[in-house]
């Protein structure tokens, strides 16, 4: 596996780093260490920018976000946070923007046309474990963990719950909410939270070579499908068949779909056209 | 256990064969094995008709769903699937006409107001997966495997993945549909989408167990039940409840629950009417 | 950890015992151990009269519901529910009202603003199963075991499954639903029914220092969370961002968050005002 260098045109800000990998994948990687990767505002812009650049790129087939050092990412930039404490309004329009700006983000990994896995090597609180609960997959070493702990500081890890209790049930989630008590990787992999846990330093290994999996699927119907799946979800049964049902015979007329049947019943490998 | 002959009046076709078991317990057989039970057109008319007897027959009390061969069920029947890409639509209304014709079939389960058991002994992938996330109750051969591998032929299993994902946690489905890979018997118990593992050989014996279990009990009190339950996993909270209050004072004035509760009361076993 | 004696404007009545706890937690004692803690009428309109009075409580912080003797509650009292078979209306409007309130009494659980625990030391079935889906948390002792047998007296768990389908997998409540059968304390925990299991006769010790621990922390800061969390449930993905954002931005501007912040930037403990 060769990082291919960095390509110019994301323009990676110093906090957050990207590289292409083999297979075409690209590695997001938050880097303020030393603030234990916590979410300023410009970390959450340049997380938004550079989704933004890979939704466009043809070039990224699958994306894996990372962290440097010891921590995942705490959450958000508290002493950035209360910096406007002292405005006329007590810092109100900045929490707002801020919290609107961090939604915007999380949800634009869940709209990214293409799959998204989060790899976990520390521990990943508040925002941060929203980050891990937004992305599509996540892989943790078994030194990570999770906790929403705003609750210990008088802010109820609220918008961070709504990304977390749409993949863990409802009686766990509250137990993360209400006690702020971190989860080990073992136990967040039990209640859904991750899909596996694996040694401490092969997270991101481990996390590239999922994508690059999903990556030699045809990029089309990953991007079909991924859509699909989040908005039957919020659909009854019977709107969710109706919807789905469309989608599939769109997805039997697309180039890929015929190639990939084609190959399969002659028993051969597909070659994607990506659409 | 004594399996009854075949009745005549289900007009059982060589590919979906159907028993009656003691208890009332009909058990419906995918009998492709040749084509690994591939839900063909025809088979999906067949299981659509047979659940349409079964839903009008007093004697059906609970349905099994079991497979005949090495595979439960390996999705749509991909040769005919395509034999329409040459018409002039390019195969587009051949393929609208089965999705919806096999999502109405998977939606035939849910309405059913009998229970229905998938007895999977090998693996079930696609529609096949979709078949028994479909099922009120699932029971697997340790053997049994579990697939949404659409992807690796360009054709992404949106259809199934409505099932799927009402079973599963969302990163878990997430996983099953991005990577295509299966999922042992064990993990999909894990996971929720199975109830039971047995071992090999000894799914069908225990699924028409759990089904004669069910059986016992009063058939009207299934029936309205059954429903209910679909029918309020997709309302609010509140909505939910002022529903279910209904059912259930409804429920209080059937036969079988005054006489349920009388001999209960009494410690007797119950003689249920079914209404 | 000392018990303060009752006090006296909750008007406990015998069938429900209250205590409070150092730490501002009340315990709440089903005590018709006899009738297995079924809950009557009276037991309904106790239970919904001490929660709203707690709701009113500054000086509860968190609540335990407990019950004595071997088991925890057996739902509803069979013999008062068909005391009214001779009513002109052979008791339509009685087990209307007795639904009426008792799913009252259950929704009164989640929308009071101070986390609700359930400590489990025997059997819970039917609306006593219920009680436990009800509370945002539930420990159980190993020996404690949960139902919904309403099935076996041709009744169907209907208002229960509400609460139990909102904590557990589809498949896994379907099994509890249509067969009855009891789901001994560590099964409960891996479907997400409960959140702890321990040593028989340490449940109510450990729900009550689960409880203290919550207690300790800001008090609206519990309230704002817990009534966002059911709220956006029940939302969209955009909705509930959109929503969540907004909770969140309220909650920068209460002391509590504003207090809780500077103690952890200025690593002391904070000093809750509960506003």
């Amino acid at each position: 596996m060769t990082a291919l260098p960095v390509i110019a045109a994301t323009a990676p800000s110093p906090i957050l780093l990207r590289e292409t990998i083999d297979g075409g994948v690209a590695v997001l990687t938050l880097n303020r260490p030393a603030a234990r990767n916590s979410l300023s505002l410009e970390l959450i812009a340049d997380l938004h920018a550079a989704l933004d650049l890979i939704a466009r790129d043809d070039g990224v087939r699958a994306v894996v976000i990372a962290a440097n050092g010891p921590a995942f990412c705490a959450g958000h930039d508290l002493k950035e946070l209360t910096a406007h404490r002292n405005d006329a309004d007590r810092g109100r329009a900045s929490f707002s923007r801020t919290m609107t700006a961090c939604s915007a983000m999380m949800q634009a990994i869940v709209l990214l046309p293409k799959p998204v896995i989060a790899a976990v090597q520390g521990i990943a609180t508040a925002a941060g474990c929203q980050l891990v609960a937004s992305c599509d997959l996540a892989i943790a070493s078994e030194q990570a963990g999770f906790a929403t702990p705003g609750v210990d500081i008088g802010l109820f890890c609220s918008t961070p719950m709504v990304a977390l209790s749409r993949n863990v049930p409802r009686k766990q989630a509250m137990h993360m909410l209400l006690t702020g008590e971190p989860v080990p990787a073992a136990e967040a992999r039990a209640i859904g939270l991750i899909n596996n846990v694996v040694p401490h330093g092969t997270e991101r290994d481990a996390a590239i070579a999922l994508a690059q999996r999903i990556a030699r699927k045809s990029s089309h119907t990953i991007k079909v499908g991924k859509e699909a799946f989040y908005k039957q979800a919020e659909l009854s049964l019977t709107d969710a068949y109706h919807y789905a049902s469309q989608v599939m015979t769109d997805n039997m007329m697309a180039q890929d779909a015929e190639e990939g049947i084609c190959a399969f019943l002659e028993k051969r490998e597909p070659e994607w056209k990506d659409k």
